[in-house]
């Protein structure tokens, strides 16, 4: 990570906030409302995008605007707009827009920044419920109906003793789910479903492990940064950096991610 | 259902509230703390027990003493108890315990009550964010983050158009899968791991299908009637009543149940 100054630090982390507020706000505007759109951008394989999502990022990058405008932005609905600091946001206004559209609470905002060596300080919101998952930078908690709790990973325990979480089975290759069914043949509990919500919920220690393939790189950096900071381990299924999306393989200690690597490493490429 | 005087429809409601409030106080003592611990019911089936579990419905039952000593009630945890009215409770005070115990906040407290017609007022409660769907006795309205919202069913569309929830791919024999795959195939997103919230979201409005199977008496009572108090219609997968569990199908209207039936009610018995 890049040496910044307090200073810079606290302007990050107002940055973040203040995208977060702004991206609530437009979220719940839509969200379980009758007369949302959903539109298609890719009519085989269903991949819905709401007006909600656009909006949020619109006002997420206005903020960006007004506070942070030497730094770069990676957006999901927008694309990439370049910067002069070294630093680039990463926002996924919407992730989990098929959960976002059923109703779930369990979609959420991604709110990030990275430098050449990859996120260090990301924010996983759920505006409906009202929580607040925050890692990196000397912090790692969340704010939600039960107040400000501490984020740390759950202990080393054998995988039959583990708790996996995935948005499987929707997503992945037919060799990925192979894999993936590997795993969650070995552990005691595998739930569905959970999108960004998942990584929330092991940084918080509720479960062992986070599974996942067919991921972007907006998807992928907020929770790296929250996961890492509550004291857990997030790699692709090699063992090597995810920050650019793909297989992603995170796991609450060494141990458990050490005992989900043997398996998901034999997974062919491609 | 039974001819209820106001007053009596009015003590019913006021006492499923009061469950309502002490079970979202007993449940929360426990949801998300670590020292959780789960018990082993079956141990080759993984049906993990709290201590939450047990401590809501304990909390229940001395409510229904206090209020309604005349009433019968069955609930998950501690079986039946008679009464004297003709009116049974049925209670499940954490309905998606794998969810409780993975911290995703979609479990929910159930609270119904019967004759021998079936439910005919339900509550569903998801007691971390803070929701309560309620459905029957003249009521189709939820209370949450956002307020006070009317509970109406969505308007009929075909099957590719239509969004599915289920606790699949966890529960069901093998002939139920193949024939929730071939509904899965048809409908156009299909989002697991729900539990009880399922049927609350489709009485909001929000998705169009719940197909389930293997459940008990105690996990339907509830939804069935918060379902049919916001227009949608409960089967079996034969399109006879579902009160005493087994396999569900929940539409968000008749044009909608008809075609999953037409697909659902080949699957064999048993």
């Amino acid at each position: 990570m890049a040496d910044l100054s307090i200073e810079e630090q606290d302007s990050l982390k107002q940055t973040a906030q203040a995208m977060a507020d702004v991206a609530q706000v437009e979220t719940l505007r839509y969200f379980r409302k009758a007369d949302l759109v959903a539109d298609n951008k890719e009519p085989d394989a269903f991949d819905p995008v709401t007006i909600a999502d656009r909006a949020a990022e619109v006002a997420m990058r206005d903020v960006l605007a007004k506070m942070r405008p030497q730094d770069a932005i990676l957006g999901e609905e927008f694309g990439y707009s370049e910067g002069s600091s070294g630093l680039t946001w990463v926002l996924d206004p919407i992730d989990g827009t098929r959960s976002f559209i059923s109703g779930t609470p369990t979609w959420g905002v991604l709110i990030s920044v990275r430098d050449a060596d990859g996120p260090f300080y990301g924010l996983i919101t759920q505006p409906y419920i009202g929580e607040c998952f925050i890692g990196g930078l000397g912090e790692a908690r969340m704010t939600g109906p039960q107040g400000e709790v501490a984020l740390k990973t759950r202990s080393p325990r054998p995988l039959s003793e583990c708790r996996m979480l995935s948005t499987f089975p929707a997503v992945g290759t037919k060799a990925e789910r192979a894999a993936f069914d590997k795993v969650r043949d070995l552990v005691q509990l595998t739930r569905f479903g959970t999108d960004c919500y998942g990584y929330a919920l092991l940084a918080a220690g509720q479960v062992d492990l986070v599974v996942e393939a067919g991921l972007q790189a907006y998807d992928v950096q907020a929770p790296i940064a929250v996961v890492q900071a509550a004291g857990g381990i997030v790699t692709d299924w090699r063992g090597r950096p995810a920050h650019e999306g793909g297989r992603l393989l995170a796991a609450a200690n060494a141990q458990v991610h050490a005992a989900a690597l043997a398996i998901l490493q034999e997974t062919p490429e491609g």
